[in-house]
């Protein structure tokens, strides 16, 4: 379908919702502005444009028409939660650029790396070691795990094609699972988990502090790391499965790295540090935004981050630019009462559903609408609001619906293999066909609902959440 | 002096600052923030590390004191002028993409360029007819209309070195004071003068629109791009006078560019566009941000912009960060009360003067400063607020003394060849020498002062602006 076609179907979604009359109850500009962001997220969808452009032509439009102020439209961009992305971004950069990350991943296999399925538990531990520092888990996955699962299947011969089998398939299956899993678990390994908080702030005044969030997924992602992987082991086993010569592939991946250079141990000093300051948030009340900017700052004033590094990050840009536009129209939506008044019409239409049954099909709804998404963040923005508001006002309490939805939006990325950031690299890297990348994703959504919700929410009653 | 003891002296001036005792009557985070404030310019003037990195350094560790809220530190980033900026940055490089720049220029010469000051006045003219759409003058003067005075100078073999006074020097000249003179002109030619806009409003609470501002300027606008090259031209003459092939020249460029592309029709339609609702916002009440924004949506629908250039755009990525810290510590230094409480200090102190006098000291203290600056708005966010308030505590018209400074904001910009963004760029092409440079530009701000202050000032009485 032509760019252009796509676009006037994007636009055309938007006229008639903006047409249709007001309903009772709603001001006019709280409909205009649904009007517009449901055309925004089809922009998203179908893409007639790259999705900055997009976002910024719809706050353009809507700052034009007097639907929101300047002011207002331009919210999104001093959010304390979008610096804390653009800090973090910053942040993963660090890890990258210094190459700490990698030494981490080849310190672990060759201490551990003695069997593919070991190999595996050791690319998912990785992940987990540094994502609480990179919230760009595409960074993560795309500049510090894919290269080592690509790098260590050739090494055993294991190429896109015949071969794939042999160790590759499994190792990136592995390598990106594990990737939607830890986005899941820290504040600060996902860049939408940020919005994600705020949203449930705004939404339902609850806070989620960088702790509780850990806290909460501590256990249900502990145990996705453990299942998923051997999970694939049994149902998609690689050719290979004892690794006898990993080990000194990775001494000698070491030896070439050398010593710690002076950037590595400032970056694993400042990330040492950063864990504390987040983790102990409770006591000191400092904001998890101003944690990650003295580490950055800290990166900056020893030059391990130059300044130019910032400036060429366009990750951050790009993120910061189309979030921080989506941002400031779903506070809007929330503020002008859009999502209040959806929450009541559809709780009046599911009347007489208890809780329960309602709260696990919305659920559903919400990971397996991200088939039409390409992007966590998203679909977080496009519907997070919305579904929380929802369920509680069917009677779920709170932090259970917040959480369980929270969770989710990291976790629906296993579907598709261009569900999330790292996917196409994963996918890109030729070892898995589209077919066998849907089946297992589907699969492995289904166990990590079961273990997030079914599981998971227990451990939530424990914690004295719900 | 090495990197580390400039760092440490200017974070030695913030900490005596914050170590005397609060002076009465104002509060402890009034001035905390001050102390702050002042390290910041002093790092932007001794530049231990790039202006991004301190200004990113500086706002963390205001949130980190606790001297303001993290929300306060960041509202900077959401202010509608500093969107007025990131937009115009975008628009300079469809100018500059599209060769629409270029080839406004050498249709120009093509047509009037058989004399070397005809020449000169053709670059002053366009500069003048872009910079209502460039307010990143470094892009304009660096971008479009320096590589033009080069190359006019090798065709009339005038390298640097010997043959530098045969036409270069003279060019160079007034293509570098011709920006600064447009700079000052029209609110969207320099990238500090949103924001100048913006320190006016909550200081004097006056409203300076774009056509106020362009009202205000053109007369001694005008008036300076007329005088100034004549100037240079009989105080600094070129040794060829004559340039008979000029206009050959011009027309092979022209043939080469060929017809005009649907890249430089768009621009032009949507620089027209801008114009028109620039000029005519009071009527509209449209926000010059929003116009800013339309005219960059309308080339990302068309790609003339595409969203990379958008990420490749560094400059504006780096203006906003340190414009955008910067500008939030400003604002909440008048909020919390330290630009009032300086006024009323100092206007106290200069008791018995009469306002004129006083506001000419004001301008004349102002203006020199800016020796001490590498960057018209870093002189502008540090001393802009305080100026204006002291002139007016001591009873100098509101808009006589914000119109005023506003404008000398730019044209101090002529002093040095470190001044503003375009300056080194011109001097780097080593045509003209330091101790000259100096000379002219000391001749030129007196000649700009004369002009703007001293003629300008009817102009405004005229307007009734005071």
């Amino acid at each position: 379908m032509k760019q252009l076609t796509r676009g006037l179907i994007a636009l055309a979604i938007g006229a008639v919702i903006w047409l249709i009359p007001v309903p009772e109850g709603l001001q006019a500009e709280a409909w205009h502005l649904f009007a517009i962001f449901v055309a925004t997220i089809a922009g998203f969808i179908l893409q007639p444009l790259p999705i900055g452009s997009i976002a910024f032509i719809s706050i353009t439009f809507t700052a034009l028409t007097g639907v929101l102020k300047a002011a207002d439209v331009l919210s999104g961009f001093s959010a304390t939660n979008m610096w804390l992305i653009v800090s973090a971004f910053l942040f993963s950069k660090g890890f990258i650029k210094t190459g700490l990350g990698r030494r981490i991943s080849y310190m672990l296999i060759a201490r551990l790396g003695d069997r593919t399925l070991k190999l595996g538990y050791i690319l998912a531990l990785s992940e987990l070691i540094i994502s609480p520092a990179t919230p760009s888990n595409t960074a993560r996955g795309g500049g510090i795990i894919f290269p080592i699962a690509r790098s260590l299947s050739s090494a055993f011969q294991s190429e896109p094609g015949p071969t794939a089998n042999r160790m590759g398939a499994f190792l990136m299956q592995i390598g990106y699972q594990g990737n939607v899993i830890t986005s899941a678990m820290f504040m600060t390994a996902m860049s939408g988990n940020p919005v994600i908080v705020l949203l449930a702030a705004k939404a339902l005044n609850i806070d989620i502090s960088w702790g509780l969030w850990a806290a909460a997924a501590i256990v249900p992602g502990l145990l996705s790391l453990l299942v998923i992987p051997y999970y694939l082991y049994k149902c998609y086993p690689p050719e290979i499965t004892h690794t006898p010569t990993a080990k000194s592939l990775a001494l000698t991946e070491l030896e070439v790295m050398g010593s710690m250079s002076f950037g590595e141990k400032v970056v694993a000093g400042v990330f040492t540090g950063a864990l504390l300051l987040w983790g102990t948030s409770q006591y000191t009340s400092l904001d998890a935004t101003v944690v990650a900017m003295m580490a950055v700052s800290a990166m900056l004033m020893t030059r391990v981050l130059e300044w130019k590094d910032v400036l060429e990050e366009k990750g951050a840009w790009d993120t910061f630019i189309w979030m921080g536009s989506l941002v400031g129209l779903a506070n809007f939506l929330s503020k002008l009462g859009f999502i209040p008044w959806l929450a009541k019409v559809v709780s009046a239409n599911m009347a007489g559903i208890s809780w329960i049954p309602a709260l696990l099909l919305i659920i559903a709804i919400y990971v397996y609408t991200h088939y039409g998404f390409a992007s966590m963040v998203a679909h977080i923005v496009a519907m997070y609001s919305a579904f929380i508001t929802v369920a509680t006002a069917l009677g779920a309490p709170p932090y259970l619906a917040a959480l369980s939805l929270a969770f989710m939006s990291s976790l629906c990325g296993s579907l598709t293999h261009y569900a999330a950031g790292p996917a196409p690299i994963y996918f890109g890297a030729g070892y898995i066909d589209q077919k066998t990348w849907w089946q297992q994703g589907f699969a492995i959504s289904v166990i990590n609902l079961v273990i997030w919700v079914g599981i998971g929410s227990f451990w939530w009653k424990l914690l004295g959440l719900w």
